[in-house]
């Protein structure tokens, strides 16, 4: 991590670079994504490399063997066309298409999400990026509070984050619904690993934490809003308004206190951060967004042959 | 406009330039769109860009606040990603994306075309480009009787040619339907600045025109076509036929009129070219839809930082 | 194809060259393909070039007379836009796009592959690279029996290939159900140049040929499997089985018989070569996928001006 770090540091996301003149990325998004797809073709010009592919979920016949070429063949042909695989997971089925990749591919291959089961569900580059964000904001990682708020059990970013912060010295504070929790390997690693967790309330996390991490407010308690009965959604919607952070709830917070969020922070049930905060000291998460460039940046310059 | 069009003219469309090597055009069609979008993206390539984005607008859900980010957050994001953007409007909904775009990105931002409503409706780039052929074609704008045939209310592209006109000294021939006729600012806008216009038939455009314009035949009356009555339609298929060009139409005109139209020229109503015209010295549609590359490769070398 | 194969033998796929540097592909597809439109794609970016077009052949309403431009307008647009065209047709209506716009445009024009009727179906840059993939692998064409197994009346691959074996001294062995032999004209065209063929059955084409190439099993005597009636379904189903290659079907066979394969080698009605032949030394599929880069770069270094 420290290494893709301090070389991310080196670079800038607005340059030129011909690091990687004619080198190919494929870009195998099978389920549709605009940020991590659009950052992961800009870290790539960048560099000097182009982009081949497919940005809609429609052409995931590939890969599904009820239809047509087995997922196996569609890698073995697209390795011969390419430098470095970006791989998406479709929504639904079997997902561990970037991890079967790896095994087939000669090219290196990128994770950029993947979905169920949830103890499962990881975004590497996501977490990486995050992490990266903390570091280049407080301009450390050791030593301090890391909070996330919101219902983690499905928040593949928030996988990925555990996994890396579990290698610093950091307190983290878990403000998640009941049943909201990480599955329980992620928490085992920190345990294992230099960091620690404790559960804390929706409040504790804002007025304790240096950093605090907003989760999306697509699931409650580990379901999803539109899958949830007439009672517990009522339950729910309300748990969603506490979530929300507005510069009220942000009272009594760290004067450097900053808040991260992996975007979108709006859906159809609010916001979970609310747009007064965005010219608030506390935000970060714009940064954090730009961030994604420079890591992926990084990510392409160490692996790429 | 000279500035734009005197650079356009030291640019060859089939040549490769440095000038923007290593920068990013975002191409955010929240509505398909072939001709428009590629020649943006073969005017990016031509100087050494590159392009992310996408051309579907499937995709649109960025920027729709009833299904998750806002428009606002989208930006923000491919700001980040980017060097410009061009952005053309989805076809539903409010339609000020591009403005919108503009308030809040530090890079610069090209509306590739928006809709509704009617008196907001423009297509500034095509508006220029069709400008800039006439200037190529004509060796000059000033002392041109300019016709216009059609159904203009809605005709986007229009809009923007009125306002570009307005600052030549030229008559302006508005041979369109009644009701059929641009909204009051753009007319205003004519008025005030140094253009004039009047009103002719569908015979006398041809008749007296240096430059005859040929809008599209989707509208009649200010309304679609498959949304009129049985007896309006009628009418509109009555005027449709009137209004297409063909040779048996161009006898009594300039010798050395050209015909423009920002193509397509046809629609599931028939022709409002023949093609017939293709051959004949008249037509110039063609060589105006080559002046896109042209024009945008000026208009990006302009204004990318 | 002599100059084709030695320069495709000069160039590295994973190579770049600066020699389109600057040049533009237009990537046409009416109908959706992966593997020939990435390795198109990927030539085109080893070689210095850039790409616009679509994917996706929902774009395809353009050239659909019934609904908006006609094809003709749209290839003189893409004329305007791009150095080359890569065409396929669509699946549907008339399917002669790659002719017609060879016509139109200034710029070269590369048939993708196109569809119906039967005796004009081809896909000639994937004939190309499968004849290619002969000489590389057996360092010689003339004087090899060739067999090809499978119902191949609508095979666009097979008839190009016929098309360009015919030119060499080989013997051709059809191993193809009755109804599934090529269009009389490829034989005929055969019969007149330097080849020969003749009819044998799937198990003397395993045991005679140098090399066999296996074509795709969504038909049966040149009808698509979900067209037949329940009792040819059968039929159908069986001879599917029996033609798919396993390792037992490869015993007897030549110890240097290389297997050939455009892939994919799996459909719904289940494997042309079983994935246990991928490890064998008969297996040459995946090397005949790769040689696609190879041999379109070939193509473009030779075509684009």
């Amino acid at each position: 991590m420290e290494l893709i770090f301090n070389t991310a540091d080196e670079l800038d996301p607005r340059g030129h670079y011909d690091t990687l003149k004619g080198k190919i990325m494929a870009s195998l998004f099978f389920e549709s994504s605009t940020r991590t797809r659009l950052s992961f073709e800009s870290a790539m010009h960048r560099l000097g490399g182009n982009v081949i592919g497919w940005a809609d979920p429609s052409v995931s016949r590939y890969g599904d063997p009820t239809r047509g070429e087995t997922f196996e063949d569609t890698i073995r042909m697209v390795d011969d066309y390419s430098d470095v695989m970006v791989i998406r997971s479709p929504q639904t089925g079997l997902n561990y298409y970037p991890y079967i990749a790896a095994d087939i591919a000669i090219v290196p291959v990128i994770n950029a999400g993947y979905r169920l089961p949830a103890e499962d569900m990881e975004h590497p580059t996501q977490g990486l990026l995050d992490i990266y964000t903390i570091r280049r904001e407080k301009g450390r990682i050791d030593g301090l509070k890391i909070a996330v708020r919101g219902d983690i059990r499905y928040d593949r970013t928030i996988h990925a984050w555990l996994y890396g912060l579990a290698r610093y010295h950091v307190e983290i504070l878990l403000a998640c619904p009941d049943g909201g929790e990480p599955p329980g390997k992620y928490l085992d690693y920190v345990k294992k690993n230099r960091a620690t967790y404790r559960k804390v309330s929706l409040e504790d996390a804002v007025r304790e934490a240096d950093v605090c991490f907003v989760s999306g407010a697509g699931s409650y308690r580990g379901r999803k809003l539109d899958q949830l009965g007439e009672h517990e959604r009522v339950d729910a919607m309300k748990y969603i308004e506490e979530q929300g952070i507005d510069l009220h709830k942000l009272k009594g917070a760290k004067k450097d206190l900053i808040i991260m969020n992996d975007l979108p922070r709006s859906s159809i049930h609010g916001f979970t951060i609310y747009p007064e905060v965005d010219s608030s000291p506390y935000a970060a998460y714009f940064r954090e967004a730009a961030n994604g460039v420079r890591v992926r940046m990084a990510i392409f310059s160490l692996i790429v042959p």
